[in-house]
């Protein structure tokens, strides 16, 4: 199913973008304190929460559907940004992880000596 | 290559965390505080540059390095918090640009009473 | 001790940054995403902490030293955004409590049809 | 004015939250989330704003009260968050700056050799 490929959803947002004459507001710089926006909408739902109540936000549907919402909002601004720079993000993600498999290697048993 | 399938590599950051014992920490909270701190770290890279100057990031590998860093790190939080709630990201997108586009509709040429 | 006034607090701020020709990075766009990254940081704190570990932050002089250092960069930006915005941020909180203070009267006892 | 003292805020802040039985929720961590959320939607106000539109904002009324209203959220969270733990915020804002002046020495004229 294509619009579930990455690739063809930062084709889809570019042409959303370009259709409403958007990409003027499109700068890098823009799109970073958007990003950072929305991923404070997403931690204002779960602010007054304790743990195990955010562990159950997906039980109310009302709290489900916002979840899901903020999340896709993320998601679009961290694939426009990642379009304007050129960046591959999940080549990015695997690059880090390469690297943070040797930052912080797991800890043998039996070697209390150990820590990080 | 399977490192750069969005399942994968929601495995692989699962899989991560469990070596490490991490799993504790990583309630929906939690990792919604982490992807906002981490958007934060981003948009920090661009927070005293002009708009020129943003997008002009990646020319300079020292920045284009970091600026790719934390866009793994935003992804990989992301991507966590989505597998602990159940929450597939592309189609939260897909989802989303659906209801955007109906929300949003394009201007006719030739209608200049048009706004939004 | 005049320090310890808002007001001399803006104007030290002030001569800091042009003494060290700042100023012209201080738009209020500027500030108010750097305002926001501190915000991030002093979060970045306690992302991983339980609720009860959080309350004890200030025990552990690392952390309090800490803790102290991003509100004390928190507050430099909001006084310096309020200084370039020509806001008064006492005035704006007084008038912002005197509101809320309408919106959200307290229950009384023995009414228990109230809720908010 | 005794509304206008930072002290009288955070008196008139505890009393608010206590008489609406919120205190509960006032953990160290909940009041750092909420002030970064906040700060967050002070910049959601400038996000797609040029420099020299940010530069303006005040000139509108209904984005200088928006603008206005979002600093005095900032506030008061940053007050409360600073009522729980016990911090001064003016005096941590002091410390820092006697920190500053030693870390950012101003350029001497006629020492080019200097930089930071």
């Amino acid at each position: 199913m294509t619009d579930l490929d990455v690739a063809e959803l930062q084709r889809r947002l570019a042409a959303f973008a370009a259709a409403r004459d958007w990409e003027q507001y499109h700068t890098p710089k823009n799109l970073a304190a958007a990003l950072s926006v929305e991923a404070s909408e997403l931690l204002e739902i779960f602010q007054w929460l304790t743990p195990e109540q955010s562990a159950r936000v997906m039980a109310d549907p009302g709290s489900a559907h916002r979840v899901s919402d903020e999340i896709a909002d993320v998601l679009a601004y961290l694939l426009q940004l990642c379009g304007v720079l050129g960046v591959d993000p999940l080549a990015a993600l695997a690059a880090k992880m390469d690297r943070n498999e040797t930052r912080f290697p797991v800890e043998r048993p039996g070697n209390p000596g150990d820590s990080h």
